[in-house]
């Protein structure tokens, strides 16, 4: 049957170069691109340019995500063939994109551990905690975004780049460069995105599509929630809230909150930068962004939550004062202790 | 003497090519190097950059600006060295670079057309409007940026990139590209970008300290201001006000308000953003942003103001609620007649 069918190319290691990647996916005549729920941008570029390129090549290609796509990713080419599927479908060869681990997939691979492994499969992706679950995989955390290396894959696969395959490729790279603001952008992600807008990827476009526009009911949010702006010792702690009030009065939604804690972050001084959202009565969910001068895990950390160094995040179940001077106290014991 | 002396290369006309700009800057022991007025990161990357070139030529080097550089400018490698001099300094050749005209250099060259061009110059820039006003000129504005020019020139000298020359030539393309989000940049300026990251430049840092850092009182303008937003027909117009109260509540100046008209321009389907700043009692100064559906030099226009058809400004004297009626009256004629 066709998942476990098809002929594996002579490779010594379930680790795939490049080139035996490419390989793999040459050998199969019908593929299956999964990526991961709760779609972005790049995990959609992936599957859209891969599935465009191995069609070139003319074979059949299914494309898969557990979620349903939000409406600003139906303008990455072809999405819109994207369907959700919560199992494994036959193929001659299973593969899975930007997916760290299986779980993130369909109920039966997460529950069964090695599952995916069983059958024909390879795990394309860039996530550092990749647990390399596929029977072949192709993981490179050096990579910004898994369309850097789906990027390599279709020069492996000899097809030339056209409008469409850069623009999913693009959206892969803004989406997790945060239009190459963040740390992960490196020489190889700004050759190859120069490649990209070369071959006719509307960047500016794209940017704004993804990360710029807004909604009319998160600018009444932002203009509900800003006037609630407190600083603490000497402006290095800032502290914004959004309550259900809020929310329904601007007819927004916590998505439309996106943005807020890196608003308090990027305030020259803020040590740390929290974002209190209501989610039922007196009971808040944080969001913490620190600078280098702290540790936001040791404060998320002492109301039982966690993260990173930068971000992190907790629940407090308290009125939104007490919940306040209980973070404040926190960041002021992990600063006299740091 | 030195400005008009040195020995001038053998070109056949004022336009030089990378190739013959690099001679001449070869043929000259002294070297100043003019850039414009309200210095930027382009213009303080580009003398910085050049200078740093040319005096591991063994060349004697001043850099001059009409104004002092703002605090966050003196990141940029050697800035600490730019003078204000408000006037010709002699050498063997004067260079001006992302001056698109002599008047923003000092009094006499604004004062006496062709001033400039009778010392021993040469014009590196990348502004379509540039007047060609020096002896020799270097002008494409093809180029995102002007560290895009002096990037060539760079190799032209045959000088490796440093640390240093690759943090300032990136804080010209982040300043003029907006961190790659305006639709000048180009493949070029990616595989360059590419380069400066490869050489040491942090791109993440200098995009924090040029783009997104704030100020608490630009934070706390902010969560003055937002609440004053407006919509009006459908939500395809949007207001903010900026208040003399504002600012003064704030502790903030009219430069905190840097970014809340792109804010109002981000609101999906937004055909007019408008941001009213307070200059005088009942006197408010506009600054327009238009969606493609509409000219925003129009509506500008009407009240005796200019600009791109994307962005304009004017001026009106009226209290405010009465400027806010008149743009809006505007805006529906506009949108009538288009």
């Amino acid at each position: 049957m066709g998942a476990s069918g098809g002929t594996p190319p002579d490779v010594g290691s379930s680790h795939l170069t490049r080139a035996e990647a490419a390989t793999l996916l040459r050998s199969a005549d019908s593929l299956v691109l999964y990526t991961h729920r709760n779609p972005d941008g790049d995990s959609v570029g992936c599957v859209t340019a891969l599935a465009a390129t191995l069609e070139a090549l003319g074979k059949q290609v299914r494309m898969i995500c557990p979620d349903p796509l939000p409406s600003y990713l139906l303008a990455v080419p072809g999405s819109m063939a994207i369907t959700t599927v919560p199992e494994l479908v036959p193929a001659d060869l299973v593969v899975s994109i930007d997916v760290s681990d299986p779980g993130l997939l369909f109920p039966l691979a997460a529950a069964e551990p090695g599952y995916f492994a069983g059958v024909h499969s390879l795990n394309i992706d860039h996530h550092f905690s990749n647990t390399r679950y596929a029977r072949y995989n192709l993981v490179d955390h050096t990579a910004a975004a898994a369309t850097e290396i789906v990027f390599d894959l279709i020069r492996e696969l000899g097809l030339p780049l056209d409008l469409d395959l850069a623009t999913s490729l693009m959206y892969g790279i803004v989406n997790d460069t945060h239009s190459f603001q963040n740390s992960n952008t490196t020489p190889r992600t700004l050759a190859m995105s120069s490649e990209l807008v070369a071959a006719g990827a509307n960047l500016s476009r794209i940017v704004f599509d993804l990360l710029l526009v807004r909604s009319a009911a998160s600018a009444r949010l932002w203009a509900l929630v800003l006037p609630t702006l407190l600083f603490h010792d000497h402006e290095r702690v800032a502290f914004l809230t959004v309550t259900q009030e809020a929310l329904t009065r601007a007819g927004a939604g916590m998505t439309d909150a996106d943005g807020l804690v890196e608003f308090l972050r990027n305030i020259r001084n803020v040590d740390l930068a929290v974002l209190f959202k209501e989610t039922d009565p007196d009971t808040y969910r944080l969001s913490m962004r620190a600078s280098e001068a702290l540790d936001a895990t040791v404060v998320a950390g002492a109301f039982g939550g966690g993260g990173h160094q930068r971000a992190a995040g907790c629940d407090i179940s308290a009125p939104l004062a007490v919940a306040q001077a209980k973070v404040l106290a926190e960041y002021l014991g992990a600063r006299q202790a740091g």
